[in-house]
């Protein structure tokens, strides 16, 4: 049966990013639709992210194109060009290699959802943009770029698995 | 500006089948989205299928896992184990090499929209399954299942390109 029963997919709630880095995408839930169903081509998860939620760090990858759908609500695409509006039916996607991190913010008071689809290559490294890493505990937020924070999160490998 | 247009990408109507096969899949339209944002990872299409119509023969990969995703609509999945109706939210994978064939159907009276994601493997050959081939002439439909035509389907590569 190729059919997913989406509901009986785990969701896993928050990142695995460092604290404070992770706070920001505490909320954000990932089902592994692919996993789930034993593809190993490519990784498809259907995402939620909260009022207020990160999708991620700023990143880029090294070695993994990367798409996004937007099935509901609004988001906030930040990279180094601004931020774009998304609604529901928007897409954007992510070559490999471009050097210009981009993640996805929820500023609606309403929950978004969307699908997420990366390739899987084993030599990927992700590359936060470090100018984006915060204190979550400074008010206002403030910008850290330490050498020790910056490559916690480029040694963070980000895994589609 | 990662987002894209979807207006923007063209909309190809049709299949590559030879005739008579081509005919189940003429209204068909398939927006190259990945390619055109220059993605080369992975595929994924935008697809319309209006009442009555086929996604593709009933065909399987040899090399490329394949995710489905339905957007708008109804479809009716159908493979080895029977037929499974396919609603807005529903998704289904299709891991290569299982030798299950599958199709999706359009049976309602409303357009149908899905997203489909393909990897790119050069090695990739698309099997079809004979017994659902068919001739569009003939009135009730009739199967073929000839060495020709199989052999012209079976290599068909199917491209995500």
């Amino acid at each position: 049966m190729p059919k997913i029963d989406t509901s009986s997919v785990p969701a896993r709630k928050g990142s695995g990013y460092p604290s404070p880095f992770d706070e920001p995408c505490a909320a954000r839930t990932r089902r592994r639709l692919g996993e789930a169903a034993g593809l190993g081509d490519f990784g498809v998860n259907l995402m939620t992210l909260s009022p207020g939620g990160w999708s991620s760090q700023r990143h880029w990858h090294s070695h993994e194109d990367e798409f996004v759908y937007l099935l509901e609500g609004e988001l906030a695409l930040i990279e180094d060009g601004g931020e774009t509006g998304l609604h529901a039916g928007d897409c954007a996607t992510f070559p490999k290699g471009t050097g210009n991190g981009h993640h996805l913010v929820n500023k609606s008071s309403a929950m978004a959802v969307y699908l997420e689809v990366g390739a899987r290559n084993p030599h990927d490294l992700t590359a936060e943009t470090s100018f984006n890493l915060r204190d979550a505990t400074a008010e206002p937020m403030q910008l850290i770029v330490t050498p020790k924070a910056v490559s916690d999160l480029v040694c963070c490998r980000h895994s589609w698995v």
